[in-house]
């Protein structure tokens, strides 16, 4: 009963982690792997955490061993960074992945494999609203590895290799800590640095509308991935997790409501073209309905995103 | 101004061959490369001849030169024989198309690049008619590898490192030779042996639906590929090559019409479930708009495909 979590030092794996930690659900070891060593923020004896370069297969294989239960492989090269070292982004995001699917394969073929995908799989001339019938035309490398992996999910599940289980996130909103080189870091730029009373750069339109998702929905729906039957799935293991749709201008909006009008002009524009391509090719609705009925669940407003941020890291 | 066919063993890389030796486009060489050393049967002396495994990277780099100006590339391990050796079906369909991709970025990016896909990409709860904007679900490895390879043309492409062009081909009938490891392999079959006054087992039911090009247009389309100017691409790469939607009772019915009711009969019918699944997850009908909006041709009607093989290869 060992659960892996990759990228365990990014935000997300630290979260993930802490929020096992005090879930139903059991395990044996919580191990957390990065390229980095990751940090054991949770207190629990039965948290390890390990450095290792999963692109490399002989540490993959190292890694999955005959107890492992579930991986949660967050692991990535975000969007920016892959756009701009074409090589690293295929490292990582393309042959990582598949030498763990490798290693699952060969160790142990009953392990549940929770891969976070992207809406950056979508991208070009899309429909007004996304479905899960919508072809993926990724405009980024990211995207594109994203898309591969998916596919490699999928026949390596149909196959009977490892029990995948694909889901495409949201943006999320509002990440702590400072920005990174994801082409949505700005996303929670706009209203992180203006609650600590710092200035933020916006590099798109008011009128840009996201598709997003706060931490503790994400983290949740995460979780709530690694416990289904795989027969909830179907026959596609992907599933667009359910975000809302929101615009700039209302999350702005949400901001001055929730503090004033000096904090909300902390946001400055200016446009970047290269930023703008990616971000505005990806889907600001999405058709959630067969996420909700799997029992994914949803943000309200994004009133909540604000207030949760307040709540765990203004305090 | 070297022209470069791999899988230039197989029926359509040899087809080809012969079809460009005597058309209008100009080359100084015309290299068929493949796994087993090619025959030159075009008796042309500009045509040449390799053997090589190009899912080795440095034999993609030692192909690919300054003078390469088109890759067409065709090497794959069919649909039933990557289902088989789900290793094998990696290596060749997904690695040796990266390797050669690599090659190209890496010599010269403006490297004609066109890239046999499949509507084996398809697959799981189609919508009645296919359109370039229905999600691919493959249900095969063959499937899987060839829309992962689309993503990575298309990615490459976007990124200026080759002028990638993607055609997902319909199932060809009537190929000539022997049967193969496709799981469309029986498609021909039932119609070649009959007319070679032979047995022929068609393992799915009369009523299943199949999207057929005839090797002539094929060819057509795949040269047509390589004139086209890219903007006519637009920022996606990947067309739906245009086909018929033929019954396998049509199919029969057009044979008899052209022979005789002893020659239909020796057609006979065993279930066989595993081809089943792969051959009726694909599309039976495609909205082939774009496609011949871009000048790719389709057949006209099933009579044709019958009428080109007796032509070629009963004379």
């Amino acid at each position: 009963m060992q659960i892996i979590i990759t990228g365990g030092a990014g935000f997300l794996g630290q979260k993930l982690a802490k929020t096992l930690v005090n879930s139903a659900v059991e395990f044996s070891e919580l191990v957390l792997v990065d390229i980095v060593l990751p940090l054991n923020s949770t207190d629990d004896e039965y948290v390890k955490c390990i450095q290792a370069d999963l692109s490399e297969p002989e540490e993959a294989f190292r890694l999955i061993s005959n107890e492992t239960s579930i991986v949660f492989h967050l692991a990535a090269v975000v969007s920016s960074h892959a756009e701009q070292d074409f090589d690293i982004g295929w490292k990582v995001n393309l042959d990582l992945t598949r030498n763990l699917l490798e290693a699952c394969r060969k160790v142990k073929p009953d392990i549940r494999f929770v891969f976070s995908s992207s809406l950056a799989v979508f991208g070009g001339n899309l429909p007004e609203i996304v479905t899960d019938q919508t072809a993926v035309t990724p405009q980024s490398s990211y995207g594109s590895q994203k898309a591969m992996c998916e596919l490699l999910v999928n026949d390596y599940s149909r196959k009977g290799y490892v029990d995948g289980r694909v889901l495409r996130l949201p943006t999320i909103c509002v990440r702590p800590g400072k920005p990174n080189l994801a082409a949505s870091s700005f996303v929670s730029s706009i209203i992180r640095e203006p609650l600590h009373g710092l200035e933020a750069i916006c590099p798109v339109s008011v009128d840009l509308s996201l598709w997003l998702s706060s931490p503790n929905t994400i983290i949740s729906n995460i979780i709530k991935a690694s416990q289904l039957p795989a027969d909830k799935f179907g026959i596609w293991r992907t599933v667009n997790l359910p975000g809302i749709g929101v615009t700039i201008s209302k999350m702005l909006e949400s901001l001055e409501k929730q503090t004033d009008k000096m904090i909300r002009a902390k946001v400055k524009f200016k446009f970047d073209e290269k930023i703008n391509i990616i971000v505005s090719s990806w889907p600001g609705k999405i058709d959630n309905s067969r996420a909700l009925e799997m029992g994914f669940e949803a943000d309200q407003n994004f009133d909540e995103f604000i207030l949760q941020y307040k709540n765990e890291h203004l305090k």
